[in-house]
């Protein structure tokens, strides 16, 4: 997916097809976040005035850099978990046997189909965690491009949670599905305002 | 900008180049708002269950495809108004003319680099407007889609505000700069929680 023009994915994002769809929306979005992080630390690395922010702005790149690469592979990873969901929901289910394997397979894919939002929803709650100290100590001149960064990363949050409950339902191990629920919950709450906070930040230094 | 791969786009990103930069983003967050709108439209009409509100869906799908074009065309508009900015900046200031002449290539490029934004702005408060109507009436199994689709407008939206602010504080044209953010103003207050009312309408239902 990483290979389609910026032209060709919008298209196939808005064709006929439910994938790619929001999950992978939500991953890009983590990933441009990632991206914008690591362009301000760019911005900032080597210049004099940002010097006493050198090591913090040298090691939140690489972390940043480690969060859009591990995203971009998201983009792709989500549309496959739900092709499988859908894939086992196409399963026959004429005999017995047949219908206990189609729901084993369901139950696989739904479970694979939350694990990888989840995992999109840890991500981008990292890079939000990034937008900070970048908004604090980097360049002044890019404070806008790490506010859009924090904004992407926060909507890449927001929009795996959705990703994550939407498979949840399905869901008939208890146990996984109130794991992973309560986790969703734990990194909602501890990220829900930061990407405000550095909006505001950022505003008020215009 | 639309050419390069998904991939390329983000490690153009990330580099040392102030752009692309957060206005490129927010385009690109409105139009991935745009497709996926359109895509739960195209998985909406023409089914029996939603009959009802095939006319609504078709309207909508038709706004949405034209606002994807218009603010994907925006990707680009926004790294060239800054690229324009800059050069302005890098003009001679020697002598008398010199600097007359900068300072108003300055003004004049700060003056398109808020307006291309402050577009942004507009276009991704109709994508806003439009994901409301589709998570009500559109189909349910679509719904996490429309969801992450507000949270990419939204961030569109919020993205954008900080590049036309940004912008605005260089303007020497009060009445202008005054006109553009009262508009941003009251584009921020009318739209400021719909991607949050889309966000429990879709949870609400899982």
């Amino acid at each position: 997916m990483l290979t389609l023009s910026m032209q060709e994915f919008l298209d196939v994002l808005a064709g006929k097809s439910a994938t790619p769809g929001g999950g992978s929306v939500a991953a890009l979005n983590g990933a441009l976040g990632a991206a914008l992080v690591t362009m301000v630390c760019n911005l900032t690395i080597g210049k004099k005035k940002y010097a006493a922010a050198e090591a913090d702005m040298q090691a939140i790149k690489a972390e940043a850099e480690r969060l859009q690469a591990e995203l971009a592979a998201m983009i792709a990873a989500d549309s496959a978990a739900f092709d499988k969901v859908m894939a086992a929901f196409g399963l026959p289910r004429n005999t017995d046997a047949g219908k206990q394997t189609r729901s084993r397979a369901i139950q696989a894919a739904l479970k694979e189909a939350t694990i990888v939002p989840l995992n999109t929803a840890r991500a981008c709650a990292k890079v939000l965690t990034l937008c900070k100290p970048v908004a604090e100590k980097g360049n002044t001149n890019s404070l806008s491009d790490v506010g859009a960064g924090a904004q992407a990363a926060a909507a890449g949050l927001k929009s795996a949670a959705l990703n994550v409950l939407i498979n949840l339902g399905g869901l008939k191990d208890a146990d996984f599905a109130a794991r992973a629920e309560a986790e969703l919950r734990d990194i909602l709450a501890a990220h829900e305002n930061l990407a405000d906070e550095v909006y505001q930040l950022v505003k008020a230094t215009m």
